[in-house]
């Protein structure tokens, strides 16, 4: 029948390849008929929600059925404060993941150039090639850090149209400190938007992310997913220029977020003590961590984020490591791409399911040789 | 510093005017200063998500730190059931408007015209244009109804790549018999994209609906917002053949749909009765505001939602009305396009609020003369 198919998608979208998105914990469980996991592979907050997030919620759920607030305005005039900018510098959308395709979409004329790191965050490349961008990758340094040097040469030279850069970093877990992000930003192209990932800021102190310019050049994006503990509500926000926000007024879903989000977000934002438990016990999660693995005499990259990566010494016996955890019911990722792929990508979890973890990956280590 | 600005973004999202979305209630509180407002604007239920929906999202709320399934698996097995169709033929999103986006973006080219009737849902038309396509218009019926042989006309004349149509209708609440919707369908071209958007057809006996034919050429869409009264939790579906959710695959935000709203949805379709007690309650909500407007010697249009166009004789008085209205703290929309245009459009709300609704009309009708 291929012969007469009349109904033929847009070209564009008919020359993207099949897709293969992140495989979900739940289609996991369907294939290896685990009824639950210790959940470690999708940086999700082990700590949950903020208690008054999950109680303002719990208290709005009778009224799901209006709308929420298509302006998100008392979301964003929280977030002004917070950020000492103008509710007009500021959007709000369904997660990093929506933001950043509108950002491409807006920024990344079909055909330009879109920069980033060969195996950091894959949605911003989904979106790049989904828009019929052309993906430009500069590669990790060996040491799992950014290579800002190589992003600023490869931008200039290819002519990028946007630069994009998680700092945090992941998978990597790295940090660029903000007088080297300074220099960086300064550096590239002034006529490349920078698109500043920022979704694992939130573990980072206020004085080490790089102040928070407003230009046109430069977009910001966060999110309540991780150290809030909301990703499955699905809300995030780009500060950025006026004139960007009216640019992603044109083409956002008005009407996209949902308004128990929304609420659990402002409940979020006013319990500051919640979230610096959460920092302070991640934090305590990575030291655990990395005292493990120095035990097993492993290697792991300093991160300033809810995960680690620890050096298994060969993608190979990385991804045999990950599968042999899933079918003992640990769910972990690793990196895809080199110089990483011989990572395995841990998240915080609990003491109890970082106790689980260790068991687990004890014995799988001892089958799994070097 | 226009002449100046380095940042500009890509040709056809510049090319976009901007845009006047729907204005929300919480903007039009903040410029009347009501606290509060009679909700029967948007359509939104008042009969709120069924009581076993709140109770399932109430008790995962601690759980909204994980990500919800990308493949909402569960809900989409049980509405496999619903429609009896295959799995695959369903794709779940943020509710109709972020389908209806990925529709128009995968089968609409840029260049290539999509057809609508000129005052019917106007977020479609906004993903037209912010797609690049080229909107064709047919004009409503005199007496609100769709006209289909104007469309099926336009359709070729035009040769469109996709035919929009909302069966119940929104804004006119007009319903088009599965007989006749037969007909309309057989009779378009058969290599345009059919976007059948049913988002009222909860409303609908589903003897009175075109039966489920699963082909590449019709797309359906299904909501959460209107009888299961979820509109702020944002969920939606798409039914169609296996080729098309192939390829939205390729381009849907994957992580894009609140964990809790996929909980809530499969609470919902449990709790048929619930259902089934909104939609006699809507029914007889409808009733009212008919022999209210016959009580006024006001025609209005028999709709089968939970809505109904009340007719005013003019525009200029219709729009007075609803700006009245809202002074009293009363918020009803109206449609923009003539013919609708001299009609004011109330959404069925509680019997108390039919009440409020009905106090405020009468009052503001004797102020307004025709």
């Amino acid at each position: 029948m291929e012969e007469t198919k009349l109904i033929r998608p847009a070209p564009a979208i008919e020359a993207i390849p099949p897709t293969v998105p992140f495989i979900g914990p739940e289609q996991l469980m369907r294939q290896t008929g685990h009824a639950e996991l210790v959940r470690l592979g999708a940086n999700e907050s082990a700590f949950g929600p903020s208690p008054k997030a999950v109680e303002a919620m719990a208290a709005e759920l009778p009224r799901l059925s209006w709308y929420g607030d298509p302006e998100s305005y008392d979301l964003r005039s929280m977030l002004a404060v917070k950020h000492r900018c103008a509710i007009e510098e500021l959007v709000v959308g369904s997660g990093i993941d929506e933001l950043m395709g509108l950002v491409v979409r807006a920024f990344v004329a079909p055909g330009a150039a879109a920069l980033t790191t060969r195996g950091s965050y894959p949605t911003l490349n989904y979106h790049v090639i989904g828009y019929g961008g052309r993906l430009v990758l500069a590669g990790y340094r060996s040491d799992g850090r950014l290579d800002l040097e190589a992003l600023v040469e490869t931008a200039h030279r290819e002519s990028v149209s946007l630069v994009y850069l998680a700092n945090p970093d992941n998978p990597s877990g790295t940090f660029v400190s903000h007088d080297e992000m300074q220099r960086f930003y300064d550096a590239l192209p002034k006529n490349a938007v920078v698109l500043l990932d920022e979704a694992y800021a939130d573990f980072v102190d206020d004085g080490e992310l790089m102040p928070a310019t407003i230009e046109d050049r430069l977009i910001r994006t966060r999110t309540f997913s991780k150290a809030y503990g909301m990703a499955g509500a699905r809300i995030g926000y780009a500060i950025t220029a006026r004139s960007n926000v009216d640019t992603l007024q044109k083409i956002r879903l008005h009407y996209g977020v949902n308004r128990n989000a929304q609420i659990g977000a402002i409940a979020s934002l006013s319990d500051d003590a919640f979230r610096r438990f959460v920092v302070d016990a991640v934090a305590q999660g990575r030291e655990d961590y990395a005292r493990l693995a120095a035990s097993l005499n492993l290697a792991t990259i300093p991160s300033k984020t809810n995960f680690v990566c620890i050096d298994l010494g060969t993608a190979d016996r990385a991804t045999r490591v990950m599968n042999e955890l899933l079918q003992r019911g640990v769910w972990i990722r690793k990196p895809a791409q080199a110089p990483l792929d011989r990572f395995v990508r841990v998240s915080v979890g609990t003491p109890a399911m970082r106790a689980a973890f260790e068991q687990a990956f004890r014995a799988v280590l001892a089958e799994v040789p070097a």
